[in-house]
């Protein structure tokens, strides 16, 4: 290493040691980031100044400097100029979003679209346009766009979607197909990162995203468990019943046959989610039967997770958020009397206030966490 | 704070990272330890010092320094005076081990008893005749306990076995009823990390102990996963089939009614574990279509575990370890045709050398790796 790049490298750290202490703690002076980084006040003013040439941090007011007594200029981190984009192709749906860098929502797009009558190929286009139409939006606001992650229903490696049954894709090099940089990922892992971020659970959950396929995301101590291979948490394949109908993953009586969103509507006789919802408010006993039994295999899957996993709350999203007052109790009542004896208390089934939103800001939230993280290789790639 | 209470707690940080580096290391010279901790010689040389009196670290003859050519007298750990004492109970048997410093095994006792038929009192009181016997050899080959670790078959909560239903033990406070201190941890956990440092697979495996029940151990980057709660990995209770036989746990159809050594042996209308290996050996068709099927409920229930929690490799231990000819085939069978879709491949299933003796191991590991960690707190309950 050359004395320069050494150099570089002691700056990148301690600037996303300043950034870092300015997120944890809301307007603060230079002399106390000085006193909590241990860097020298010279410093840290110099790299508070380039933040905020940046965007990332602005001056916030006086501050009064606790035990000194001598008022200095607080400056806090600021929404006015970086954002992220978020991403995500589901079976039915696109969708995008954009959030700044104060986790602030920006905005949200949300398109119904069918794509397993797509190709992959007419599928990112569609995307791309969306993403397009966001990222033309947040620069009229003068945002301008750090990155951006995508959510796929299934489960990813590098560039590559290795497969995503329920969309029918297999080996789609999504890096290859898209006209834009992006960072892809588990749906259901940034689902359970969006509820982590932007939901209202602490830190110890599982996340369960209901969509037409099923998938969960395991945060404990504020950490997402991702497993050996990045593979963790697909539910929606658990099996429920080992000879129960034939799943397209290849397996047999996964809880995706009985609780998926397809699975339920068809059982419930019904074409889609809203008709559901006014079904089960005005009491029609199809639809009701069809929630109770779609709540019992969610309970089973879900007493498999528990004993596996041990998550600390479990909170289900997607679909399974507005049709949670009709599925808690039948997979409470089923994970009660199965998990009853081994544990002192079955972990509470809980709702998402994020709905099928989670995946796109987590997929947000993720580019903003990377550039708090190491916000020297973006100031590197947006300077002159 | 006082003065001197905050220089003890640094001393024995630095003890601790001096004796780390020495196992890391293996011999290495007082210079060398000087060079990597950061720490003066006159410091590391007053540390060595004090770990050689207290008998975890001993001279090992000359070893030239790399670049300096200087030749120094190496130190390395001794397993000559430190030993930690490994425990379990389990169903129808206990166990004790003796472990030194250096990890090697010096005792290993197992005795057929059948703690079903007896009250927790006698089966504890069964296991302090054990563990006396256990530390008075050891006694006799000069070395010193440093601790205990206890492994039972069940959710551990302190010094409380909430409850063993394969031991009919609900709400125990072994604490209380043990005339020695020792540490609880629930077996399945303990076998896992006796098999990551004592067996021959590397760090992102689960482990399998199939007992009477069954339960698994998670390790992912040579890391334990426990769960929020601690109450991970029970993979005995994963619903196989959920109308299937009643279990003790208030479920039903676990895996633990397919197989479980029990459930395995009533299908084969056998009484032991010898009496069924020379029935398979034989080629006796009921023993071999017993354990067909405990192999494919295996495969389901490891179908649902991967799914989540997407180990590395799985290893099957304890009575799994003898089986493994006879199970191997039906349960890779069973995950292939599952998994097959979704995943580029699966997990390899591999057998445990470690076989009923990976938890009594990793009882008496985990207290080796805690004095490790704090010779401090081992060297102020040694000390005159």
């Amino acid at each position: 290493m050359t004395q320069a790049v050494r150099h570089d490298s002691m700056r990148a750290r301690n600037l996303g040691v300043v950034l870092g202490e300015v997120r944890r703690s809301g307007p603060i002076t230079r002399a106390a980031l000085a006193e909590i980084t241990g860097l020298t006040k010279t410093t840290v003013s110099k790299m508070v100044g380039d933040l905020i040439e940046a965007g990332m941090v602005a001056e916030s007011g006086a501050l009064r400097d606790g035990e000194r007594g001598r008022p200095g200029t607080a400056v806090a981190l600021s929404g006015r100029r970086v954002a992220a984009l978020g991403l995500e192709i589901n079976v039915d749906y696109l969708s995008a979003c954009v959030v700044d860098l104060t986790l602030a929502v920006r905005l949200r797009y949300t398109q119904a679209v069918d794509n397993r009558r797509a190709s992959p190929v007419e599928t990112l286009s569609h995307l791309e346009e969306l993403a397009h139409r966001a990222v033309e939006e947040a620069r009229g606001e003068g945002l301008s766009i750090a990155g951006s992650t995508l959510a796929v229903p299934g489960p990813v490696d590098g560039g590559l979607v290795h497969a995503a049954p329920n969309l029918g894709w297999h080996d789609v090099r999504v890096s290859d197909l898209l006209g834009f940089p992006v960072e892809l990922d588990n749906e259901a892992n940034l689902a359970a990162l969006g509820e982590l971020w932007f939901g209202s659970v602490p830190g110890d959950f599982l996340h369960v995203s209901g969509e037409i396929g099923v998938g969960a995301g395991l945060v404990v101590g504020g950490t997402l468990f991702r497993g050996a291979r990045g593979l963790a948490g697909e539910l929606g394949h658990v099996v429920v019943s080992p000879d129960g109908p034939a799943c397209r993953c290849g397996g047999r009586g996964c809880l995706e046959q009985y609780a998926g969103q397809d699975a339920l509507l068809r059982a419930a006789g019904l074409a889609g989610v809203p008709e559901l919802l006014a079904h089960l408010q005005a009491g029609e006993r199809g639809s009701l039967e069809a929630c109770q039994r779609a709540g019992q295999a969610l309970g089973v899957a879900l007493t498999s997770a528990v004993h596996l996993m041990d998550p600390g709350t479990i909170v289900l999203g997607g679909v399974f958020a507005p049709l949670f007052p009709w599925i808690r109790d039948p997979a409470h009542e089923t994970m009660t009397s199965r998990l009853g004896v081994m544990r002192r208390a079955v972990p509470e089934l809980t709702v998402s206030r994020l709905g099928g939103d989670a995946a796109t800001l987590g997929a947000a939230g993720q580019v903003i966490h990377r550039v708090i993280a190491n916000p020297w290789s973006h100031l590197a790639t947006t300077r002159p």
